[in-house]
C-alpha cells in the first residue's frame, strides 16, 4: 500500500489558479479544494465543472473542488497562493487562521510588494512568521499547463527537503518542477521579467524589429543580472527557468498580459483594462534596485511610462539611442 | 576638414555580407567593395543596384561596388569576412595574398569549424598570422538591418582598441556595434545558438508549446554557460547580446535558417535544401565541449538528428522526460 497522497489546496482561482489545481489533483490523486472570493462564481464553476470566465478551454479534473470557503484548506497540507503580489499580504493574513499545522506556503506570484518593496516569499514570511515558504515561478501560460503541455517551473524554498517535497508533491508526466534554495533568485527573475516584457512589447509594438526586441532582452537582463547580484542571487538562477526561461516566454508572446500591454503602449493604443503584474511591479522594481545602488535603465523606463510621466517616443530615444560603449 | 574615412571591404555577397555592405558604406561615406565568387551574378547586381537573389527589398547604397575581383580588397582597412565558417579557412586562404598591410579581419560567421574543430577567429589566426583578427555577432536578420531598423552587435577583438576601431568605423544612427575583448565568448555564443535554435524550433514544430521552448531555451543557455565556463568565457558575454540576445532571437524566430529546420523536423516535414550553420556546426560544437570534459545534452541530441542518428521523437524523449532534479 502507498503511503497516503499530500493534500494541496490552491487560493485563487484565475486561470494559473484553476491550472495549478489541475495539475494537483492529477499529481497527488486527492481532493484539491480551488478557493475563491466570490461565492456565486466558485458555485457555478464547481456545477459545471469549468471555469468558463478564466479557463474556458479546461475542464477541472475530478478531485478539484471550487469554493468559496477559505475553512476549506484546513487539511492541507500545500497552499498554493496564487493572487497578485499586491493582494498577497492581504489574502496571507486572511487564510492564516484556518491553516494547518506545519502546512507549506507557495507562492505563486511574481512581484515586487509596493510600499514595503518585498519580494513574495518575504510577505510571507512576516504575515504569517514560522512556516515553511516557497515560491512556484518560470516559464508557464495556463494555457499550455491545462493542455498538458510539458512545462518546466522552479520550485524554491530556503530548505530543501521542502522544496523537493513540493516539487514531488506537484509533478505530472508533463508538468517538472525543479528544486532550488535560491529563494530571492527566484522571486527576482519573476519579478524582473513581468516589467522587462512590457519594455520588449513597447519595442515591437513600435514596429522596431525582432534584433531590436532580442537586444532590449538582453540588455534588460544584464539588469536582472545586476540586482540579483547586489542582493546574493545565484548566477545559475537568474540564467535558469525562473529568470532568463521566464524572461523569453514573457517577452515573446502576445500571450503574456505584460507583453500585451507593452505592445498596446507601443502602437499607441489605449491599454488593456486588466492591470499586469508588471505595470504594478515597476516602480518597486526600481526602488528596490535604488535602495541597493543599481541603475535599472530598462526598468525605470517602464516605471515612467507607466506612470505617465514619460512618453513611449521619449522612452525609445532613451533606451535606445545610447552612446557606443563596451559591453557589459 | 575631417580624418579620411576608414575603409571597409565585405567578402561574401549573401544576404548579410551585402546588409553589412550597405552599412560600412553609409557608416563611413567610402566606397565598399562587396565581393562575390560569381562574376556573372556580381556584375547584375552592380548593374542592377539591388542583390535580387539574396536581398531583394535593399537597393544597394550609392558607395557599394558590387563585384568578383578578389583584388578590389587590396586598399582596405578592414575586411569582414561573411561567409560559412565550414568554407572560411579557404577564403582567408584565398584573400591573404590581397591584404593590405595592417587590414584588420573580421569574421562575421558563427560556428565551430569542423575537423580542427576550431572558432572563427582562431580558423584567421591559423591561416592569416600576424594580423589583428576581430568578430562581428549579435542579435541581427539582415532584412532588419537593411531597412535600417535598430540593431545592437558585438564587435570582439582581443585588442581593445581595435575593436573600438572598428566598431566606430561601422556604427551608423541605427547599427550600433558595442565592442568586447572576449573574443572566445561572443565566437561561443554565435556558434552554440545556431546549434540551440534547431532544438527550439523541433519543439516548436512537434507542437509543444511556447513554455517548452521557453524552457528548452534557458536549459540550453546553460549548456553554453558550462562550454563558456570551461573555456574562460566572461560570463557577462554569455548573457549579453552576442550570447542570449542573439539565442533569444534565433531560436523564436522563423526567418531564422536554424530555427526554421528545427521546426520542417518537428512537423516531419523535408528539411530545407540550403544547410543552417547550425546543422554544420552541431557535431563540432559537441566534440569541442567533448574533449573540455563539458556535457550538451541539447546539442548532442540535436548532432544527432541532423546525422539522422536520432528519431525527432526519441530527441524529444530524451530531452523533456528527465527526472526531476535540482537545478543548476
Amino acid at each position: 500500500m502507498s503511503a497516503p497522497a499530500t493534500t494541496v489546496a490552491v487560493v485563487g482561482a484565475g486561470a494559473w489558479g484553476t491550472a495549478l489545481a489541475n495539475v494537483a489533483a492529477e499529481a497527488t490523486g486527492a481532493t484539491v479544494p480551488l478557493i475563491g472570493r466570490d461565492a456565486g462564481r466558485m458555485a457555478e464553476v464547481e456545477r459545471t465543472r469549468v471555469n468558463a470566465a478564466r479557463l474556458p478551454h479546461a475542464p477541472l479534473q475530478p478531485g478539484v473542488r471550487a469554493t468559496a470557503e477559505m475553512a476549506s484548506l484546513s487539511d492541507a497540507e500545500i497552499v498554493l497562493l496564487v493572487v497578485p503580489t499586491q493582494t498577497l499580504r492581504g489574502v496571507a493574513a486572511e487564510i492564516g487562521p484556518h491553516l494547518a499545522e506545519g502546512a507549506v506556503l507557495v507562492a505563486c506570484c511574481k512581484g515586487v510588494e509596493r510600499g514595503a518593496l518585498a519580494l513574495p516569499h518575504a510577505v510571507l514570511g512576516e504575515t504569517l512568521p514560522g512556516r515553511a515558504v516557497a515560491l512556484l515561478s518560470g516559464p508557464s501560460f495556463a494555457d499550455d499547463v491545462a493542455r498538458g503541455l510539458p512545462t518546466a517551473v522552479t520550485l524554491a524554498c530556503a530548505h530543501e527537503a521542502v522544496a523537493e517535497r513540493v516539487a514531488e508533491a506537484l509533478a505530472t508526466r508533463s508538468f517538472r518542477p525543479y528544486r532550488s534554495t535560491d529563494v530571492v533568485g527566484v522571486a527576482l527573475g519573476g519579478a524582473a521579467k513581468n516589467v522587462l516584457a512590457i519594455a520588449a512589447g513597447v519595442v515591437e509594438g513600435r514596429g522596431l524589429g525582432a534584433s531590436a526586441v532580442a537586444a532590449l532582452i538582453a540588455r534588460g537582463f544584464a539588469e536582472l543580472a545586476r540586482l540579483g547580484a547586489a542582493l546574493g542571487a545565484r548566477p545559475e538562477t537568474l540564467s535558469g527557468l525562473s529568470g532568463l526561461g521566464d524572461l523569453v516566454l514573457t517577452a515573446t508572446s502576445p500571450k503574456s498580459r505584460n507583453f500585451s500591454l507593452g505592445l498596446a503602449l507601443g502602437r499607441g493604443e489605449p491599454p488593456p483594462q486588466k492591470l499586469a503584474e508588471g505595470a504594478a511591479t515597476a516602480a518597486a522594481l526600481v526602488s528596490l534596485a535604488s535602495a541597493h545602488d543599481v541603475e535599472m535603465p530598462i526598468s525605470s523606463a517602464v516605471a515612467e511610462v507607466v506612470a505617465d510621466r514619460l512618453t513611449v517616443s521619449d522612452a525609445i530615444e532613451r533606451l535606445l539611442a545610447r552612446p557606443l560603449r563596451a559591453e557589459g
